[in-house]
């Protein structure tokens, strides 16, 4: 089991989608139970690193908040790595899996984070009181898909691809389905970068995928596809 | 007195900047003190909200997270406008005033949002405790300034301009004096803008500021240069 599983184990144990909680702010006499979901996400992240404290289980946090991984559970830079992504749960996961410029040129020289664990969790925030109602453990191409428009499914704006959005991975109904491998995501988001008018300068077309497959068996020690 | 200059004076009244407060989460048995100051800028904003409340300040929240203002401080949707700003202030400000696009294309039909008042809180957040260290009533003008690249300061991601980002408004040392009036600063937005090689098809170089200027009177009913 990897350290991921046994945080995703240990969390169902807990029973994290029975209970509840709350946060509660005091200041200049007013005192009240936060009810806006914009904090969420980051309050449960501090909250997750307290309770592996709790639990004894070894992390690190990463410095670096803008790209994957948020914790890494060994001493090793290069596997063992952890996101947690959060949504509220009454809508569809509508998070940022990533950057897309970001993610493209993170995986260029750090080929190893497509293998991060993603541990996600749905909550629920009415009156001030917080439930998570469900928690899934998943690698990256297990929550991406096609879509209409892109080989992978992203936020457009104004013509520019802004983030790699989530498929409702858990929707049996949902015309497009989760990548079924890695292999797949990849090939997906190499499509997209070929066809992609706005790429940055520093990304070549026709070497991403190469570059990519070299640095992960380079960091990992693997073939990419295997 | 404006409404908004109404409430900094209560704040002041309040001693908002000698007071202590937390924040507690609560969840699967474990307790902790918010000490990640990701959120902070989200919780003092519905702590505002709560605050107004509670003294009996009528308002009403923005639903549109994208744009200034957060709240309106009237039945008015076009005055009494107030934006809530929030920065570690053991740092540098580093908020982002607006997102460039988004501003230069929002002030083309909503000019009167030039004018929207800032309140602005330098906080600090240590073991647990949070104290407002430092509060600021603002236009606009009043916070952002040139810089060595580019008429107004902004943060440019690849070339491509992201943010408007504040000057150091209260440091006398700082190169980079804010700019002295509403004018000032909108006649250095359109130079940003007629230099710009990224800027967005559908905002027109030569017609930017003219347009901003027609809708600023038929919206505020003043002058945008008076």
């Amino acid at each position: 089991m990897s350290k991921a599983e046994l945080i995703y184990q240990m969390l169902l144990e807990d029973k994290v989608t029975e209970s509840k909680g709350s946060i509660t702010m005091n200041f200049l006499d007013v005192k009240f139970k936060l009810n806006d979901k914009s904090a969420i996400g980051n309050i449960l992240q501090e909250w997750l690193g307290h309770w592996m404290e709790r639990k004894g289980i070894y992390f690190r946090p990463s410095h670096n908040t803008q790209e994957p991984p948020d914790y890494y559970l060994s001493e090793s830079d290069e596997k063992d790595l952890l996101e947690l992504k959060t949504f509220d749960s009454s809508a569809s996961a509508n998070f940022d899996v990533a950057n897309f410029d970001a993610y493209i040129r993170s995986i260029m020289t750090k080929a190893y984070k497509i293998d991060c664990d993603y541990l996600i969790m749905g909550y629920e925030l009415n009156n001030g009181e917080l439930e998570i109602k469900s928690i899934w453990l998943k690698k990256i191409w297990e929550i991406c898909s096609a879509s209409n428009n892109l080989p992978i499914k992203c936020q457009v704006k104004q013509k520019k691809i802004v983030n790699i959005r989530p498929t409702t991975w858990s929707s049996k109904r949902n015309k497009f389905k989760p990548f079924d491998s890695k292999k797949e995501f990849i090939l997906a988001l190499d499509k997209t970068i070929k066809s992609y008018s706005f790429l940055s300068e520093t990304i070549s077309k026709d070497n991403w995928l190469k570059e990519v497959s070299a640095n992960y068996k380079l960091t990992s020690g693997k073939e990419l596809f295997e």
